[in-house]
């Protein structure tokens, strides 16, 4: 080693005499390399190259503990969707290049697409939306209502503190087929409504708008019909950044008149109920209009079956929604928390946007040979600044949080007791008992009760050279303190009984 | 459409007459482009480019039957996990590029990059044991017990009948940290046994090896060092290609003298227990080496541990096992079906590997700035083979699969009751009652109850006019076609009662 890091010393010294002779470049950077080579193979203690040990940008391992947070976020989901009736599906992480082409209009710059390595073009999925159309196209299922937990992947300026990420989960429920109007954009809302509040994340409310109500909008207003996707964008903004700005990209950037502009401003400040559909629908230029008029009354049917399921209170119709994605054809809406309830927490987490969705009418006849549409609607759950908000409640709590579930520890109080240790433990995992013990031939019971404290298991079954004779296992709890001889036909009864959730 | 149809018809007679008259092929090859690119827009009925309908080669959905099938068979795993106390970790679907690179060997040209789009260069990960180190080098951690369960990614050639994938999960379970010899080793063959036995898969043995045994016998059978690791690759095609096939790439394509090659095949040809093991420890060459030494001397504590555990019915010690990663440093097993014990399949499913996995003492280290080792052990399940086994299975049988878990449907006899199924069906999911119900304003009864039928929907509350009257619903037992009318206040009740699991 002393012999390699001489000659490191060397070879530094040769460039630093190279640069002060103002040598070739390109002979310096050849003895530069030289140089990092050398020292990359010296590195670290076992002459290994230096790493940048880390994550991708935009992503984030879970460790244990926020692993046992998201299993319970996921949980109330599942069970959400479950109620509802909801099949399961799953499909690859990635989809021919193709299939997600021409699908989500500005936002296709960001898009992760594979290497080339020969073969088929792949890209990461976006959303679960499109791999769920492409999926009802190539089964040519007309008729279905299903959930899909998985991750997605967008190539965003991440902002990990608030809750964005590059590779996110997605929790989406769809309903797929051709039904009577508004009962299943009607349940999707219901939907968002019971898990937000089964999460307890505090007050929230649900923006609901319709594209055709937009797009009839647009066209009263005078904007041409070539700009109506681009200027959906720009409104899309709105929740982010002032009217004004708003404003000055529609006109500056995009093109459009002040005019129909300043005519754009002043819908887009509306929001309400019931009363606000009827207002609208009397409008002298929207009620002119087909599509709005269209929108407008399934947006009254909407809300009225929203009062058959009593969610009205949080549901606001707001023509300022508008959804950056390309397919939405009809009914759209997004779930905003209102404020952190949360006095625990010092620091204020990012409120926004935590589920979204709408209706996609044509995007499955995308992917049709003959395209024949199969109309949807769906709910997305964005559970990345739900779980950012229950991880910092957790860390501000006193709540021990426990990362397994074991429900005794195998110890023994003496030495060379190892094989009957194996023997029990091997007995309860083939009874279904929850059983582990600390991997040393001779451990301390100190230690072995340590671990007990530190990981929340609950008992402890310690093996002695007495106990063996009489053919008992000392059972302690471990919060009590409280020591009993069980007999070793009855432990797992035991142990059973004393775990068992209340 | 018929001017754009001759538009396309002219093009192509344009392109006809430039290749007959030989014309440069740059301009033929623009005119082609402008060709398809007309043909593209007329595409199909609604003028819509033609897609190619399918998932990536390799990869393929899984549909509600079976994600049915699927979760069957992790809840199987994962309730095997946790009976050992682990704790669950998540990490990122891509990896930083260099975190895989030199870790798999002759497989690392199976790795998916993605494209350089700007920014890091990453892959998708190629298994769960890189990424694992990789967190435990990032995080300092030096003791865990943790399981993981997600896909992985390998360009591979698919063999998809018999579960072989480009995209497939992998479910691992893996002990890290400084312990007594063979404790955790053992405990992850019991896991595997547990695993396989639990999902009554048919007979199965689990090889088990050593890299200090193969390192050792290769030594004494007068292998250069530089070869161990191309030699142990051969040896690796046992289970596929006879030994003298393996004979021939040893000393064809890898120049291994054939004295030493032939010393290789009398020893690879050995499996048996304890009494092996002894009599390799007794062996004049074998027992010179330290290596095969110490390994043989774990191998004996192994399988003293496995008969506490009872399992070394289903163990053999087998010297022809390598695996193929470069990463392992102790043990190794892989655990194989040997035959399919289902009367009801016609066509055999393929039999192979269903669990691999490990001792990889040097991984974390590789990845610490210090060159930190951490000792770990790990068993990685593969499941799409299990369910590729598990899915023909259930085609072949009679049993019906449910792929949803509602408990009631709201129905009602007569028409203009659709406000009173959505109050009805709101107070139902309110109370946390699985409930569906037709997107249908005025469903006819019959299809109503066909929907059960269907989906295996075990009641229906039908509500009507004399019942609302009445204050009660109507509640159908699907299967015996009884009718009861329950008071409205009691409905809940009554349905967690009738669906309750006995």
């Amino acid at each position: 080693m002393a012999a390699q890091e001489a000659a490191v010393r060397a070879q530094a010294e040769a460039v630093r005499r190279l640069k002060q002779d103002k040598a070739d470049p390109d002979e310096i950077a050849k003895e530069v390399a030289k140089l990092l080579e050398m020292k990359a193979q010296l590195g670290g203690d076992e002459g290994k190259p230096k790493f940048v040990l880390k994550t991708p940008k935009g992503t984030r391992d879970y460790g244990p503990k926020q692993m046992a947070i998201r299993e319970r976020v996921f949980s109330a989901i599942i069970s959400c969707f479950k109620r509802h009736g909801a099949e399961v599906i799953d499909t690859p992480v990635f989809e021919l290049k193709e299939t997600l082409t021409g699908k989500y209009g500005e936002d296709s710059k960001l898009i992760y697409d594979l290497k080339d390595q020969g073969g088929e073009l792949l890209s990461l999925r976006y959303d679960l939306t499109v791999p769920f159309a492409r999926y009802l196209a190539m089964n040519k299922i007309t008729n279905i209502k299903r959930y899909h937990i998985a991750k997605v992947y967008r190539r965003d300026n991440p902002a990990m503190t608030r809750g964005r990420y590059r590779e996110f989960y997605q929790c989406d429920f769809d309903i797929a087929g051709q039904f009577d109007p508004m009962i299943p954009d009607a349940e999707c809302l219901k939907i968002v409504h019971e898990i937000l509040s089964d999460l307890q994340l505090g007050d929230f409310v649900i923006k609901v708008n319709d594209r055709r109500i937009l797009d009839g909008m647009f066209a009263v207003c005078g904007v041409p019909d070539s700009k109506f996707r681009t200027i959906c964008s720009s409104v899309d903004k709105l929740d982010k950044v002032p009217w004004e700005e708003v404003r000055s990209e529609m006109v500056g950037e995009k093109g459009l008149s002040p005019e129909a502009a300043d005519r754009i401003g002043e819908y887009v400040q509306l929001h309400g109920g019931l009363d606000l559909i009827e207002r609208l629908l009397q409008d002298p230029k929207l009620s002119q209009n087909k599509l709005a008029k269209e929108g407008l009354g399934d947006m009254k049917l909407l809300f009225e079956y929203l009062t058959l399921f009593g969610i009205t209170g949080k549901i606001s119709f707001d023509l300022s929604l508008a959804r950056g994605l390309d397919y939405y054809t009809g009914v759209i809406f997004e779930a905003v928390l209102l404020q952190q309830e949360n006095e625990h927490v010092e620091e204020l987490v990012g409120v926004g946007s935590v589920a979204g969705g709408g209706r996609y009418d044509g995007l499955v006849g995308m992917f049709d040979p003959k395209g024949r549409k199969v109309p949807c609607v769906g709910v997305s759950i964005g559970i990345e600044r739900i779980f950012s908000i229950l991880e910092q409640r957790l860390e501000a709590s006193e709540e021990k949080i426990r990362t397994t579930e074991t429900q005794v520890l195998v110890a023994s109080a003496q030495k060379k007791l190892l094989e009957e240790r194996l023997k029990l433990i091997s007995e309860l995992w083939d009874a279904g008992i929850k059983a582990e013990m600390l991997y040393k031939k001779n451990p301390k019971l100190l230690n072995q009760l340590q671990y007990c404290e530190d990981t929340g298991i609950p008992l402890v079954a310690i093996v002695g050279e007495q106990e063996l004779k009489d053919g008992v296992v000392k059972l302690r709890i471990v919060a009590t303190r409280e020591e009993v001889n069980i007999r070793r036909e009855s432990l797992v009864e035991e142990i059973r009984t004393r775990t068992s959730q209340p």
